[in-house]
């Protein structure tokens, strides 16, 4: 996606080789038109599939998905990683170890909000080793419901998540790939 | 808010006395097309005020500040609850102690997204105590900029926090006031 590169290029910051910062527009500060178009980037994408709910995970993912949502028209939940008064008793949970923070955590869906047999798409700002996709696949899977397709703003091809979860058979798709950061230059694939 | 009350009235859950849940359309599960009803509605209140920005919190508030923020056209910044790589090393921070969940926790906003003389709004999910408005506050007042409104949409109206930033003289419009949940029953102001 064009708009993307140009937006990571322009405000992207790459503060070593493995990390990308892009808080301007994407996780800390959003930008709602540049993520309108996110959104109708993803519809377009994925118009062939069936999809009845997105699915996400708390915080990065909640503007991405919400702004996906408008064009399939379905809603979304976004799995939690906090334990919360807010959540049923009834949950599907599953443990995700981050790399990024060097420990695991628990992401955790009410059982109310993923149906058995419903098309199912996850939708996420960035895709590094895969751990966070494969923890909601196995929500999705708990609820004997459909991983229709994987949508990613920006892949970190040079880790090993994408060829992991491509090689799993799933329907992965991200906006931008990185295939390296070395010495502060973005090389897209 | 009529659509609100009959939305809570409808899907949402009175735990106790003091604990209603509406993860059915608002912390959970996002319904989509109800959020952009409320984002509408938060323009239509604050419409005399001058907004450069909104500011909300992690996570809940995320989508709601998205929804209305497309109607401000103006950007979103969410204040972290979490250390994190992508945030800057200038940041601005505030303590905010959570009854529900009985322990403080940290609010952090980088300093290049609020800036000297810019009019904030700020927007959440819930009023109760009050303590994460008066940290957001802190971080506005930290950043010399000016504190518009705040915009509540579900105000706990038994909890000190609504009368505590109105005797402040901040401008808070909550679009549901509850007045009392004794037995189950919602009674609104």
């Amino acid at each position: 996606m064009k708009l993307l590169k140009e937006k990571i290029i322009n405000e992207g910051k790459v503060v070593d080789s493995e990390v990308l910062k892009v808080d301007n527009f994407l996780n800390h500060q959003l930008d709602i038109n540049f993520l309108n178009e996110i959104g109708k980037e993803f519809k377009e994408i994925f118009k062939d599939i069936k999809v009845d709910r997105i699915l996400t995970i708390e915080s990065s993912g909640i503007a991405i998905a919400y702004a996906a949502a408008k064009y399939f028209d379905v809603p979304v939940v976004f799995a939690k990683k906090t334990e919360s008064r807010s959540l049923d008793e009834e949950i599907y949970e599953s443990q995700i170890f981050s790399f990024t923070k060097g420990r695991a955590y628990k992401a955790r869906v009410s059982k109310k909000y993923i149906k058995n047999g419903e098309n199912i798409l996850i939708l996420d700002d960035f895709l590094a080793n895969g751990r966070a996709v494969l923890g909601l696949k196995s929500i999705v899977e708990q609820a004997s419901a459909n991983l229709s397709g994987v949508g990613i703003v920006i892949e970190k091809g040079f880790q090993e998540g994408g060829r992991l979860l491509r090689d799993m058979g799933i329907n992965l798709k991200s906006l931008a790939i990185i295939d390296s950061m070395e010495k502060g230059k973005i090389k897209f694939r």
